[in-house]
């Protein structure tokens, strides 16, 4: 099933959307945020009449399971380029499960237009076929490793081998399965779509919950692929960062992300 | 005036708090920011009964303008120690100036607590004696500058001179008048403190309005000053974005944050 299909929402009256979460995306049960973003996102955009995503916030309230939701989404600002709305999923039992805002475009920013000024360069990473593909699995790697295409730079696989590098990096590449293209939808959950790189530090590699997460889209992938960096930097007080980079096959950055996410605990 | 005075709220009804956005904590005439924020996150404290801001993001709607504001809140998620709100301010004639999201915390992590990694120090920077304060303007420099402590790295300020450093970075440090602790709340107004990082490269010096605010406060600060780091790394399609670093006296992470905002147009 396509990313597109897996987020699709269907209007039901003015600002009410129906969704499915669908199964196989999740990551111990719990539906992968960047996926669950995609289908908030997906309606703010039929809502808006926009195309595309600029910045995104969602806060995780709870895990989703596979099933029907609902997405509220209360426009608050209508420009001529950009609109901004509030948007809300919830299960078929009224659980809430996702608080997001976003400010979307009509149309997205074209990879290489006007650039003024670009600090910083992909990750350099083996072609995709060289990266390392980590199957899903019940548990760990989970599901959602099955539902989209993430490609590890063989240095940062290690922790998979009980081997962490040391350093709270995760590199590779991300797409969606059968060529399907990465709209910004798909950059969404490209943003959130990697093991979290403080499973390469002796952590525990456990459930890592996102408390919140950014999303900037800077640019329409114009490429299959997106070559993506993460990193954390700070661990304290039961919280860390997880700071990504994703950009595309020509050199251009395509989004920054960040999410603020729970120290994983043993189990 | 001090800012817990300034961003003061008082509750109306469940939901409902009046607040009001004082004379002076303008740029170019719009409300800063982050003091908008701390507006809308005293309002989410209140009716969360909790105490410290965790992760906020503000998407800005219109310019705020002095004069009364109204917060409503709605309550998303309560858990234990954390707990997620929607927030958003609008004036007297009902125009909408912001929205938010915040997760907010009952007690905030303690400086220096259970920190497993921490890559990064805070910036070298001259004592805040030693560093150059500008002076409140009409114009440029704005109002603002009057109603906080923000004092430049040397290095830094020759935009003030017509001579930007060409790199898009801006340092120094932060504090609130008449040495008001710097609670939660003053850590958000820090974080959009600073006048943008590309005022040190060739870019207008000019309006960049903030399109969103993130801030993940790491630390209650426990000290009067933050020695704060501001950079851009990318402009591009006529976005910015503006990373931050909030760091206390004795050298623990206080805040992290990142901002979209428009590209400045010459006038």
């Amino acid at each position: 099933m396509s990313l597109a299909a897996a987020a699709a929402v269907r209007r039901a009256s003015a600002g009410r959307y129906h969704g499915e979460v669908q199964p196989g995306w999740d990551i111990a049960g719990a539906a992968n945020g960047g996926y669950l973003m995609a289908i908030a996102v997906n309606a703010v955009l039929a809502e808006t009449n926009c195309s595309d995503p600029l910045t995104v916030t969602a806060h995780y309230l709870a895990p989703a399971r596979p099933g029907p939701v609902e997405v509220e989404v209360a426009p608050l600002r209508t420009g001529r380029r950009l609109a901004t709305a509030g948007a809300s999923l919830a299960s078929a039992d009224g659980t809430r499960l996702l608080a997001a805002l976003a400010t979307v475009a009509t149309s997205a920013p074209v990879p290489g237009e006007q650039v003024l000024l670009a600090e910083g360069r992909p990750p350099r990473l083996p072609a995709p076929q060289e990266c390392v593909r980590l199957p899903a699995t019940e548990t760990f790697p989970p599901p959602f490793m099955g539902r989209v295409e993430v490609r590890l730079h063989p240095d940062d696989v290690a922790f998979a081998r009980d081997r962490p590098t040391g350093q709270a990096v995760v590199r590779g590449w991300f797409g969606l399965l059968d060529d399907e293209p990465l709209s910004g939808l798909g950059v969404l959950v490209g943003a959130d779509g990697f093991p979290p790189p403080i499973f390469n530090t002796d952590l525990p590699i456990a459930w890592t919950p996102t408390v919140e997460l950014t999303v900037h889209v800077r640019a329409r992938p114009t490429s299959r692929w997106l070559a993506c960096a993460f990193r954390t930097r700070f661990v304290a007080a039961g919280y860390l960062e997880a700071d990504g980079e994703l950009w595309d096959g020509d050199g251009h950055l395509v989004a920054l992300s960040r999410q603020l996410a729970l120290v994983p605990r043993a189990e």
